[in-house]
């Protein structure tokens, strides 16, 4: 049996107010639940400054290592958003005005002050650049080769991300199950080990939480083979079960 | 008059459980917020897999750019757990267990079970580490160098930033002021750019929104010079009122 391929993404988060703390991020879960439906897996995360210097080192190390590219932000109408300058400097790539991103801004704003210099400057993306459609505001995202630029904003990303669903190629979506267990993590961190080790193509992350005066942990078992995962399942709640402790099926 | 020193920090998040899309990170935000009251600027931060080689590759890269790294995550007694070796083998260094961490766990399990081999893991660290006091748990946080080793669990890792609190050189803390406003950004755009360039050592962020079926936009300038913050914000607040726009001090 040939092992089935894997397809990976990164992810670039551009934005100050994340590195400041003013703004709870909320487009790294959002992006990793939707690309394990799509058959891929996100496997490095950076987040950056609004400083092109800093966009185009991670852009250049990360486009060439994984299947995909998403970025989130920097691509709005203010001097902040220097997204489509960067990525086009990583590139090598002129800029230029989209004529169809021109078209569906032009016709955004007819009825709300009409375009100016500034709403211009959400058409601009680097030569040869398709978009992405974008049905909350006028504004696209971007796509150039394998690498994806989306809103900041979560809903409007949210709507981006719609906009590629069943678009990218991928492999198998990643599965997961979880069972719950009062325990103390270091109570039977030798049964996970084993498990883990005794099948294959599994994963099992432990997360432990103190709740209601007490210690517990949520063990979530990972992989693209369903019967893989059932079985690891089934093994792990009969090794938790042999050392007399309750398993709930599903998170605790 | 010489410009202040800047002291700025990287952040490496350890975990197969943002990646995967699991856990929404809390971490970035708070450690950010921590660490601008130290004066300390957060100028990257990096989620990388529970793989040895990413962690290396990532703590590499990062504890020689900047004051200081900072890890959550990877430092508890499951087989998953692997930061600390991770850590010794990005440095060159022996793990060796450490007296005063032995002895703290097991104090900690004496009433709780007794200590046992996984237990005694996270007692695992570089030579020459020291130790951050935590008092959630028997567990310590870990520092090395200019490297801070802490938890992943939220409160647990806020517990440490408090043992750390006031230790760590910084310079002027980074102070923010928001002014909000019922108006497109892209209407305003080219006075938020002519603000921040006649300001020199302010930043000005844009932040927009969607809410009660209008769109906003909140303004936040950041600088570590309060008297340069207020003229900005001054200033700012003026221009805007000048377009006939109502303006909120503080977020709307």
């Amino acid at each position: 049996m040939t092992e089935p391929r894997i397809w990976t993404a990164a992810l670039i988060i551009i934005g100050d107010e994340i590195l400041s703390g003013r703004t709870q991020d909320r487009n790294i879960a959002q992006i990793a639940l939707w690309l394990n439906v799509q058959g891929i897996r996100l496997k490095e995360v950076r987040v950056v400054p609004d400083e092109q210097d800093a966009i185009v080192e991670a852009v250049n190390a990360l486009r060439v290592r994984h299947n995909y590219l998403f970025t989130t932000g920097g691509i709005g109408p203010t001097h902040d958003d220097i997204t489509v300058d960067a990525m086009a400097a990583a590139l090598g790539l002129q800029v230029v005005v989209h004529p169809r991103a021109k078209a569906a801004l032009e016709h955004y704003y007819a009825s709300r002050g009409g375009m100016n210099e500034q709403r211009l400057r959400m058409a601009r993306v680097p030569e040869g650049a398709d978009l992405i459609e974008n049905r909350q505001s006028g504004a696209p995202g971007i796509r150039v080769g394998n690498i994806f630029m989306m809103a900041g904003v979560p809903h409007i990303m949210a709507e981006m991300l719609d906009a590629l669903t069943g678009e990218l190629d991928g492999g198998r979506p990643l599965l997961s199950e979880t069972v719950g267990c009062w325990v103390p993590e270091s109570e039977i961190a030798d049964i996970l080990a084993e498990t883990e080790r005794a099948h294959e193509g599994c994963q099992i992350g432990s997360y432990p939480f103190f709740r209601e005066g007490r210690v517990g942990a949520n063990f979530v078992v990972r992989s693209t083979d369903p019967s893989v995962l059932n079985a690891c399942i089934t093994d792990l709640t009969g090794r938790l079960k042999a050392k007399g402790l309750e398993v709930a099926m599903g998170e605790i």
